[in-house]
């Protein structure tokens, strides 16, 4: 793959300084099915541990289903107004046929044999279906949804497209409005994403960080 | 603060598709001191719950340290090789006082009063010292901490640079070699970074995901 196109460093950093978290969304905004599905894309390819992708993305449009998720949100509004509002899951277990399933993708893609995977496979199996890790894969799957949601507000802010990270939702009561009982997967976060409306006043105001040399130290 | 320039949805996607877990880095390649500030600056500027970055990140460049990583780090060569290795730390508590240092500091950044942000404060009180949430803080932090992991990868394959995040180490042990006994903070995760070598096999490989409709669903 030939290498793509790089930003500049400034280009970078002035990208993530325009970023914030959006107190209030444009309701009579639209992220264009173009955004959208590079956006959703982007969420694709967000990397994980191993590669086993334990997450899916909920992305709500539907007014009705914004509505219901409002009160178990706080209140917050971004939630209606946003454009898309994005719901991340993680999933709660992880069996042997999870990882049969995901080296069936693997083959699928690349080509090669189930007998070449199978170091692979009990690696994994070892860790994270017999192992330690076994006990902790709620939190261990929500750490990876973490990173996505890392990707996803990094991206959407290259794309211009504004973000809000959501950890104050009652997570138990959004599995109830998405129905995902029994699906195998939880929600863990929730990520509005539009359009900042002119007069969010918190648009406007500096960026609060500690000096980098408080955060950042080197051995 | 105006709107940086934008990427185009398939200059994204471009990057996101480049970037991959880089199994060998090229240890005679070295990331530019002007590419490593804006990727500290990256990290400075992740998002997290309520702004309180509870993280640090420690970038080793000493071979001497490297090399006793490598031992905690299953033996990965990736540890050693690359051009800076980042570790990510997660705060193990929060406390009133930290609460009170971060709103000093948001003070410092846009003025104004302690008092005018009693709310806010009483708020995190509520949620992070006295909540439910006070229990959890260790794994709470990580999940911040997989913010900053997500943001910083991108963030390096958008300015050409190679990554490979790494839960395969002793994050005990890693505490021990970096002497964090004490310090408050405690190792989570890792992340290499430097550039690829072009003999590193996985850099051809066709990246295995999930299809979109098996990650994604609409409501």
């Amino acid at each position: 793959m030939n290498a793509p196109q790089n930003l500049k460093p400034d280009e970078l950093l002035n990208l993530l300084r325009w970023r914030y978290a959006t107190k209030q969304f444009d309701p009579a905004r639209r992220i264009t099915d173009e955004l959208w599905r590079a956006l959703e894309e982007a969420l694709v390819l967000s990397p994980s541990s191993y590669g086993l992708q334990p997450w899916r993305f909920i992305v709500v449009t539907d007014p009705a289903v914004k509505e219901r998720l409002l009160p178990v949100s706080w209140g917050q509004r971004q939630v209606v107004d946003c454009s898309h509002h994005v719901v991340f899951l993680a999933k709660q277990e992880i069996t042997e046929a999870d990882l049969d399933r995901y080296i069936g993708r693997v083959l699928e893609v690349r080509g090669g044999t189930r007998e070449s995977m199978k170091m692979y496979k009990d690696f994994m199996l070892k860790d994270l279906v017999n192992g330690p890790r076994s006990r902790i894969i709620p939190e261990w799957a929500a750490r990876q949804v973490y990173i996505a949601l890392g990707n996803f507000m990094t991206s959407a802010a290259a794309l211009g497209v504004d973000t809000c990270p959501m950890e104050g939702i009652d997570p138990a009561k959004y599995d109830e409005v998405l129905g995902l009982s029994g699906s195998g997967y939880a929600t863990v976060v929730a990520c509005p994403a539009g359009y900042r409306l002119a007069t969010d006043k918190y648009a406007g105001l500096a960026k609060v960080r500690y000096p980098a040399e408080d955060v950042i130290r080197r051995s």
